[in-house]
């Protein structure tokens, strides 16, 4: 199967290895060429455009920052659509908007394509190790034709519906939730500490106990050490998915107190010129209000 | 060593089958007689009082309903204070204020007696299979003390300060992050319902990766299956429970707005006549909000 | 009429002077006899006690500071109760819970004494100039009784019922509703000035067009001009009356959502160590939020 | 003066007539030119786009529905841009976004123009009595000269700043209180139902105290009567005003708590289908959350 891979961030190069690990031929772009370099030399082909790379390939994948990005990738005379073969499969990996995706959804059909939303779940050193998990919607055959490659990024992959923007919305959801889980352990860390408690034997507890996910693991650890750089995800791009929720929210008429909230909180943080922090900073935040020192 | 157990609920008696089966000597006593019938059955001695059990007992354990219960088991001429022997250590396994625990602490000491803050994170079956999680503060040689006991009664015990209101707080703050989950989990279902996706299928996503803990596989079931009676606990109780967060935190200035939307959820669901469902039916009131079918 | 009056704070000093004004023979007792020197010299006579007071009264005024207040000057050997004459009208002025209210009428009533809900929106001037408003709720025939003494202190009287508890809670509520003023005209402000809005010049707006009364007049002055000592009113007094706002609507089965953003606010002040500053004060929170230098 | 008017709905046909009454010229255009029948009867004079009307006009006002609105009279072909007369005023009396504003001032310049903000408050009834309250930013050298027909218009003119898009912001700040008011007054409304208390009682006191403006009679009123429909502004209106608001103070890094609930308000309220009515219905999910009968 020829497989093109659009996107070479953190996450897109541990994909791109994964592939070429399992035996596909690999065509790649990049914005910026010189991401490509351990790729192609691994034998990875390079392509002058998303066109270019959609060429003879039955199956590319996306990779890239945001909405604005896929669009840039899929619209235009160098862009994807006007490069798609006849049947070939889009699956888009990146975390969107919903609405972008149903909105690409009818364009790729009119270009004999067909588009799957498979947004994925982990961060690059788990894109790395192949131990994503994906979350895919989209037609059933298409997905079933899409299924090696993609198993062979990750550990897990969830089936969710028939339309691909449907896969968009579990993602924006999931790391609402996650958020949600950030923004409650800075609340509860904040009373700890004001009761005398070190909040890392508060999150023992926790992650000992009925907590014991990863989410509570990974976040805890950094709300408990309050390490918020290097940033594994900033707060702009976790107010951006944050805006995307609500937007999806809004359109579909849920109202979300809880995301409501995280989005004060992400305003707050980069009003305190804090952009630069990973997401769980926020925590800081409830501890701020509680003034907790240090 | 001669232990005494007051209150025999569901929880009170998976705790004292236990300590039975671990060779205890077992003196138990409960506002209402029946319900110690099976202990008795299985060789534990009946106290016509708190103050009687108490007598002879190095080890007292408490797990009743709330403060006002506490309370009348510990004051009162027939109290556990006047029944205290010398150097008795009481261990409080319920759920109360972190508030009541520091009044009581003096007045244990006052006479002659140690009070621990011994609350348990799990459900009545948990309890029955001894498998509850123990969070535990006091001063560290009554805590060793009743330690093997305490061991018998559950799978895991957190040591988390030398002051027994702290384990009270902590019990109160994972109590809250609980609601948090279940508040998370309604509006997320709700914005999945509201997008076409199966909220089943939504739920398997989360559990089957970075959300894999209990408290998600157990509430999330009740909330995507909206079984919410009968009731593990009801929402009065949990109500209950986030007054006694907030109280908590209002005292030591710290502002919890995750718990403050949570108390709008329990006080609309019982304004609603709905106190009599679990505590995960407040899930159902996102929904509602987005008039979401069925 | 013979009244007593019990309280003598800013606020039933300028009472008391008014009724003496009007021709009222008066009673008067404080905690501190000091604070009753003017109105003495006047030709009020001084009580030892609440009960002594009450003696002789067809109408007793309490303006004191509190629940636990009003409690202390209605129970003991020495209280109101022990004191009423047959018939005597209470009129409690003082902010207090509508839930204390509603246990102290039959106690009255056992007593043979009548209570009113008479509590008053004002500020120190107002009691001084006469200018009160009163809610009054209670047995309408009792109100008449006491109304020429009420209107002898007030520019308006409000009967919104008959159980003294209604004006209670009336009270409650404007306090709640003023509180939404302050911090709706916070975040206004902190918006204006970020968007390089003189905040001045929005209020010049506001109380010039659909907003001109007198609370967006006061509060909107105090929170341009970022004026918050002496505090008219402290951050802890308002803190109380949104608890007894917030535990009265509960009690009711009412979620108030922007009661709990504002206890948020009033937590946070009180963490910031800001308990001497005007309940305007909070206003300046949602600047810090914004990151509003100055 | 020659005036062109953009704009004829219920709002645009009361500034019309003040202005002709005022003894102006006037052209008017409108996408449905029925409307503007009442206008030309008295004199004014019909253009066939925005284009043809600034034609000549020393003075251009828009009235129109939203963002888009605004823009569609701006641009294009037939656009204002393209029709201004060098140094011609365009007096924006619309609400809309700061951003738009902000966006459309330097392409004014480009074409020759000045951009007044002129947005109002005041609904139809006011704009036929010319007692609209205008809110005014822009050069001040074409504020004055554009002053002689907003005060024909107006009881009052506020200016707030030299950016157009200061006025436009302001606007959004009133609005967004207003909803503020709406949403305290549906609390305290349900608190009071539910204690007993006559909503119309409770407003009477509200409103005869401190609470005495007009945004509280007009909207106490529907809110106390629950006269929800005809509606003055439909909550979908309010409702793109509302996001507006959010989306200026996330743009400007500015938290606004309240306006995330009045939001969920705004988002229930449609999706109980509720967009015919008026915005104050918004209150009604309070007394529903309560459980208040009737």
């Amino acid at each position: 199967m020829n497989i093109a891979l659009i996107g070479l961030g953190n996450m897109g190069l541990g994909i791109g290895h994964n592939l070429l690990g399992a035996g596909f031929t690999l065509t790649v772009f990049n914005r910026t060429q010189g991401k490509a370099q351990p790729l192609l030399d691994k034998g990875a082909r390079w392509a002058a455009s998303p066109r270019e790379a959609a060429a003879g390939a039955q199956l590319v994948l996306t990779m890239v920052a945001d909405d604005n990005a896929l669009l840039a990738v899929c619209e235009g005379a160098d862009g994807l659509l006007e490069g798609f073969e006849q049947g070939a499969i889009h699956a888009s990996m990146s975390t969107v908007s919903n609405a972008l995706v149903e909105r690409l959804a009818p364009l790729h059909q009119q270009h004999g394509a067909v588009l799957l939303g498979t947004p994925v779940f982990g961060r690059p050193d788990a894109a790395a190790a192949g131990k994503l998990f994906i979350v895919a919607a989209g037609p059933a055959g298409a997905l079933e034709r899409a299924r090696p490659a993609l198993e062979a990024v990750s550990q897990k992959l969830f089936v969710v519906g028939e339309q691909p923007q449907q896969a968009a919305l579990v993602k924006l959801i999931g790391n609402f939730l996650l958020t949600c889980v950030i923004e409650g352990l800075g609340e509860a860390t904040a009373l700890a500490a004001k009761g005398g408690i070190e909040p890392k034997a508060l999150l023992e507890v926790l992650t000992g106990s009925i907590f014991n996910a990863p989410v509570y693991h990974t976040y805890g650890k950094l709300i408990v050490e309050q390490q918020f750089e290097p940033a594994g995800f900033t707060v702009p791009l976790a107010a951006k998915d944050n805006r995307l929720v609500l937007q999806a929210a809004e359109a579909l008429h849920v109202p979300l107190p809880f995301a409501s909230i995280v989005r004060d909180r992400f305003i707050r943080a980069q009003a305190q010129g804090k952009g630069e922090q990973d997401l769980s900073s926020i925590s800081a935040l409830a501890r701020e209000d509680a003034g907790v020192k240090r």
